[in-house]
């Protein structure tokens, strides 16, 4: 299998997002000779929409995916029409920055519910209900499954196999796709088979690394190269399966990438290219 | 569903290891009604065999279970004999002390291994050869599913899925069962039909709960109720399955009950018996 390019690498913004601002994050990936970014949506409401564009247009970085789209976020949103206004929001922002494609991970258990089964239901529900909107804004979607450890509270999808059943059912497979993390499924004897069975549905793929001593089940991903997944590997079943998007390294770090000066941890990831 | 009787329940030694000697922990058990448990090998390594036998008798608590057997720890026995030997070794210590089944895991990836695949090959081999030396001695193996965030250090099989594949590729059904520990296992839209799949093979039932704000990818288990796996739902599953063994509360929490007094610990197990 031939090395990833810096041409198809496409760095998130979360990777730097806790010492840079939005434009600062696109003019360190610029620097590095990084165009391509998944936009952090955390970091977006930081500042004016307008100036967001046009940060993107001056550093010449493209935003190819924005991240998250919380689908059934109920303590935000109790309200099931303020939970699709703030939906419909989303989307146009991220029509407005050009961007292929919303991350949405389904968020978890509302407070007080043991129902995984139920909650799963909802999902199906609200995303039949995205769809429309998600046409009309001509952005597609791009459901993320999450991995187990996060199950109760960030999404009740954990595995491909669950993403592939929903989508089979809900049938809409040119606007709703699947966001593959290598690092939420890595783990799973069914990967190679669900990323195949996926096939034309694969809009993202999401790489960092699972470090040997994990210390958060949120916030302590790894360098590509530091830890135990291989990325390469399930890039290979990710082409063999049609794939030609980008890799899109994401590295939630709270322990050590977040410390660090964006700057490093660019010149990190760019030296990282040969184990993606 | 009816609930859980003191008959039913088993506490795990592991509850309550870090604050009693394997006889304190029986005797403990004992005053709170409790007369099954299971052995926390690492606490078993502090006494004698002699006499945790007669801790056994004496306190009239049966051990039905014995964890956990590491299946491949090549760290502890690179050399393949030498764990064969440890097995074998476990497997006796576990028949003197009339243990109906031993729990295994398989361990994780070997140092600097990313190589799921061939690991998962490995633990196949390694249990063909397990299986004889079970026989034996007459004490039953129970695989144990882990929860997919520990994947990389204690277990390469992570969804009872996976169990029943290798079972089924194994034959070996009156030696060889399974381990379901809710805490593992819960977050599985598939969890219901593979343990419908499992059947007879249904060994050994494991339970705790599922903490919102988990703090460690091992250690920081819940008492069942005070989390959000509907343990309940599971035990009718288990029991639609044909289960009839006992539920095995077996909680590691470094944060919180490891650091309570024994007896606050059995009794708290004992209230939660209405979540069970």
């Amino acid at each position: 299998m031939e090395n990833l390019t810096l041409e198809e690498l496409c760095v998130h913004q979360v990777c730097i997002w806790k010492k840079s601002s939005f434009r600062e994050s696109l003019e360190c990936m610029a620097r590095n000779g990084v165009f391509k970014t998944a936009v952090w949506n955390p970091l977006l409401d930081e500042t004016e929409l307008k100036s967001a564009k046009q940060n993107l247009i001056d550093s010449g970085v493209k935003a190819i995916s924005m991240c998250p789209l919380v689908l059934l976020d109920e303590d935000a949103y109790p309200d099931p029409n303020g939970r699709l206004s703030a939906h419909q929001k989303f989307l146009e922002n991220a029509a407005e920055l050009g961007v292929e494609s919303v991350v949405v991970i389904t968020g978890g258990l509302p407070s007080g519910s043991r129902d995984l089964k139920e909650q799963r239901l909802r999902v199906q529900e609200e995303l039949s209900l995205l769809i429309p909107l998600a046409k009309a804004t001509g952005v597609r979607l791009a459901l993320e499954p999450l991995h187990p450890m996060v199950c109760g509270h960030r999404s009740v999808i954990s595995t491909l196999s669950e993403a592939n059943e929903i989508l089979d059912s809900l049938d809409a497979n040119e606007t709703l796709g699947i966001a593959v993390d290598s690092y939420a499924l890595w783990w799973d004897s069914s990967l190679e088979e669900q990323i195949e069975r996926s096939g034309q549905r694969l809009f993202n793929f999401h790489v960092s690394d699972w470090l040997h001593e994990t210390r958060d089940v949120r916030l302590d991903r790894g360098m590509p190269g530091d830890g135990i997944i291989d990325n390469r590997l399930i890039r290979s079943w990710m082409e063999k399966a049609g794939f030609q998007g980008s890799v899109e390294v994401e590295i939630l770090s709270e322990f050590n990438w977040w410390k660090q000066e964006p700057e490093v941890v660019l010149q990190s990831i760019v030296k990282s290219l040969p184990n993606l």
